[in-house]
């Protein structure tokens, strides 16, 4: 417990992944968050904006100003939406000033992003000191870390021990993936509306979300063979929570049992992905609330697939938990530190 | 207006699908329930045991007595457990007299029967009375009719122009399907608890649930080639609705377009499916409260998948509407008759 | 059953409260829904618009023209907001045109409305041609009828027996009324943001909703004396149904029987108000889909207060069932014509 | 970081109120939890009994050996059932060994106890030992603590400025509260399942509830005079918070800055208890996961009653929170070690 302790700031603290980093760097031992950012301007300390915060951060957001935050953080967290990103983090990446970034403004090729995102990449010299970092396969060497989307985090820990095995056959891959709300961020449309969403499914992007070739492009470094995947993704009337349904057939035969054994294999030192018994599923409550991963999976013998379901706490795993896990590797922490978090029971 | 009133009485009134045959057939104009049934004694009516039926039905259930049943009624609906129907509903099949039974006891030849629901089949002279009726493609002419179950419903629907078609390529079927909780009945479980389905999501009976078979029999009525399907199920936080995902392949090329067509053509003269716009998807809560199943597709031209989408209302389409939608083919009333139902909106 | 049909259009039918009306008539044997309308200019009919209208209205909103609307129909529902309603009904009130307004626009006198709606009234000559008309106890004789608000529905018909008695001791009374999101409307705030609502509840308004005058105004109609009530809202995390919890004194002591007594004999030839048995009552989901109004009460000997609880469905009693059961008093069909509902058990 | 590091046991781990202790113990930096304890034998560790612990928890559940617990743990919790605790307890008791029990069955006097738990109370001896204790206003100078419930907790501390000053009006208190579904545990009734609870709300116990005379019995501590409550309780569709609404007038009269202040110099020093703005309130979600009770008031100067509204999370404030609340001051702990959570915002 002699860690140095660090100095952070949050750019975008407002929003939803925002307000979770500051609540999980909370009970972080070696963080102190020294300042918090939001585009528009105010007056008001955080704990007088937002009720649940009171008598715990009087601390007021400012501008991002990138020289103050370099000159008196170590760190800063960008919880900031895909497009605005790019541009706030110019400053900081010039200098390799350590960034971990939420967005999805640096996890793609400038091809892919224009295409998927609708919109103009940053500057490739940019994006070329941007790293990609799954947490719990973390190789980083860059200062700027993209950290994973949601989907693409339960998606690929589904699928992460097949891939590296070149075991996935293309032509099969079918992930049916499902969100609780927060997903959808703060904006107000008619699709987040509580009378929209409560006792209704619904499917959205199909074959388009943008997280897919983030997924296609980390896959493709485990098994460079795989052509592509079948992606979809539905809305739950839940808070929070991934639910990924992934089917898929393997290029060569194993069985159930080498199958489970190759899962604890690649996950035995990871502390954050737990594997259910053969033939059993985990359901999503059992991880809202912490970084974990869980996966079950099942064989059938009669139709060739094999069926994984992976789930995580989209706002922890899927963004701010796993953007600390991210910080932990970077400062050599233990990479548990501020999650020991245990799922609600009841 | 000049049908003819019948007379019908409803075995396992107390369940979820027998309170909602009762509720539907209150406004059915042709329609009038002389007696109700179940099997544990009981001294109140109705409308003092449910408070939501009170000053509405002051019918008291009665235990089941065949022959007092059919002197008074034109024909019986059973509501009553997989199981229990299969002796409970003998002595109407041996007087031919009209049954539309809800349950799964006479859905599946004694072989699969046994299988799938790990117990004895009712007897093949028994079983031979009984005919399988999808209402949508109704073709019957026995007195017993056993309805779909729920699931299959909504499998079904999603698949039959393709399987009419003989387009179905039996080895990429991934059938994703998720059900809200009165799918799983009254029956007091941890699964059923509200601490355990609010906010969360769980996948069950992975390759082992009893609509699946009777999804194959049917499938195979259509393409008989086709081997297998797999097929999943999982619970949403939700009341009511089933949500069926499904991704399958074509044995030969189709534009979307050409799609589309196919699927309209076989549903034009179909009231109660409808289809959305191509590319476009329904979501559950536009057929809660209705009849309809709500169809939406969409093609993937990188990996070939077509996505299917079908939505029904559980205890209607898939269990309550069905049935009386087939009464209304026994009579030869207008299908529609006491199901015009419109979804709520809010 | 040889009433004459009736034709109807339909003001502002794009909100929850218009849709409500739309699908309540659709089952109504009476009345021909002639037109629908909207402020905003569309080419697309409803069935494009809504998905769960699909196959059902091929009808397409129009501009709100007074006099086409007045030759082409027999009566005019405003289901538009309070504050709009004022300016668009004039010209029907001119003509002494029938209106039924489910708005707030008509309901209290001008003073009243100025200070509970933050704006000016409509002029003095309009408002006293407007009759404030709770459907259970309707004596109307104007023919603009001013359809009572959800809470003061389920208020009014907690305390009416006891009010119409000069039973209710003012000081004593408190008022906790509890209603479903879709009370709250279409409109995009943080507080309809699906976020927000789920897994929660919060008080609104305190001491100062619009409905508060409008349930004073009925009350001392019926009790004169009575000074003032506490009432306060909260919001549920459902999307349909209000609660109201009522505690009060009674100016003279009777017994629970009497008291009892006393609402039968009120209610006795009422069809959509229900009593509970004494020291029972009634939860939401009773009257979901209906027009009922379910009542329960018990007392209380040590602390002397009466509690009652109240629940309807706030969409349809609350707004559009009431509005129907008003239509078809004032064209003198049977009270229940078109509102035969049966709640959902499952 | 040097105060001791204590070991505790918990009898009824596997209830609702058991896991959140060992969750909450879990984070807490001086507590061992050394053993676990259920009525019920099991060859089991929890973490393959329940899958949320998986990793976590490889430690199995015992039988309770009072010996054996004395002799290996400093302090023992009781999340049992009200009824099973006060046998189970005895042989502690005897020995003046600290439990904290999280059931109802050392709070009242025996008289009371059996008037409302309806069965007999522990033996005078004991109960004279044991000691009810609000946490936030700890006074506690016995070995055994009785822990208060959830609904007395959220209406005392809503209560306590007025009581403490002697100036509650009894005549005029009555007490809306409103639980979320933990509230009622984990046994399967109908009232539990998921399809009666959701969309729907529900009053139970009015003027029966077991919390009532404990809530008294603290009130008249504070206030001797005071003669009674109205008090009723209702179930939301949600897994945790309790909502509590008081209406209360004040036996003199003091301007609403007057009783803003009160409370504030009542709950000053309480790091526990956060006061909204004079006029707003708090919902449920800004304390859910969390140890505060946070609590608005607003006045009515037209009916003279004081809204009051309190919230808490009805597992940890109103339970396991509360608990280690009163352990921290039994050992001298800071109050708030192990209980510096952060409710979520998303």
């Amino acid at each position: 417990m002699t860690a140095t302790q660090i100095k952070v700031a949050i750019v975008g603290v407002t929003g939803y992944a925002g307000m979770e980093l500051l609540r999980l760097l909370h009970a972080h031992p070696y963080v102190q968050v020294v300042s918090v950012h939001q585009t528009t301007a105010t007056q008001e300390t955080l704990d007088q904006t937002f009720p649940h915060l009171q008598s715990l951060y009087k601390i007021t957001p400012t501008p991002v100003d990138p020289v103050h935050i370099m000159q008196n953080a170590d760190l800063v967290f960008f919880a900031t939406s895909s497009g605005v990103t790019k541009t706030l983090a110019a400053p900081f990446i010039a200098q390799h000033f350590p960034v971990i970034d939420l967005s999805g403004d640096f996890r793609l090729n400038a091809k892919d992003y224009a295409q998927w995102y609708h919109q103009p990449a940053a500057p490739q010299a940019l994006l070329d000191q941007a790293s990609y970092s799954l947490a719990d396969f973390y190789t980083n060497d860059k200062s700027y870390i993209a950290n994973p989307g949601c989907y693409a985090t339960a998606t690929l820990l589904a699928l992460a021990p097949l891939a590296q095995a070149q075991l996935l056959d293309a032509d099969s891959i079918v992930i049916d993936a499902k969100s609780g709300l927060s997903g959808a961020g703060k904006s107000l449309t008619t699709a987040s509306h509580f009378i929209t969403v409560n006792e209704n499914m619904m499917m959205y992007k199909p074959n388009q979300h943008q997280h897919l070739p983030e997924i296609m492009q980390q896959l493709q470094r485990w098994q460079p063979s795989l052509a592509h995947i079948q992606f979809t993704t539905s809305l739950l009337p839940i808070n929070r929570g991934i639910f990924v349904s992934a089917y898929v057939k393997l290029k060569q035969p194993l069985t159930p049992k080498a199958i489970d054994a190759l899962y604890h294999q690649t996950y035995a030192d990871k502390p954050f992905v737990r594997l259910m018994p053969l033939d059993t599923f985990p359901d999503i409550k059992q991880v809202v609330g912490t970084n974990f991963t869980d996966i079950g999976l099942t064989y059938n013998p009669i139709t060739h697939y094999l069926t994984i379901v992976s789930v995580i706490d989209n706002m922890i795993k899927g963004a701010a938990g796993q953007a600390i896990q991210n910080m932990n590797h970077l400062y050599h922490f233990e990479e548990t530190t501020g999650l020991n978090l245990i799922a609600q029971y009841a």
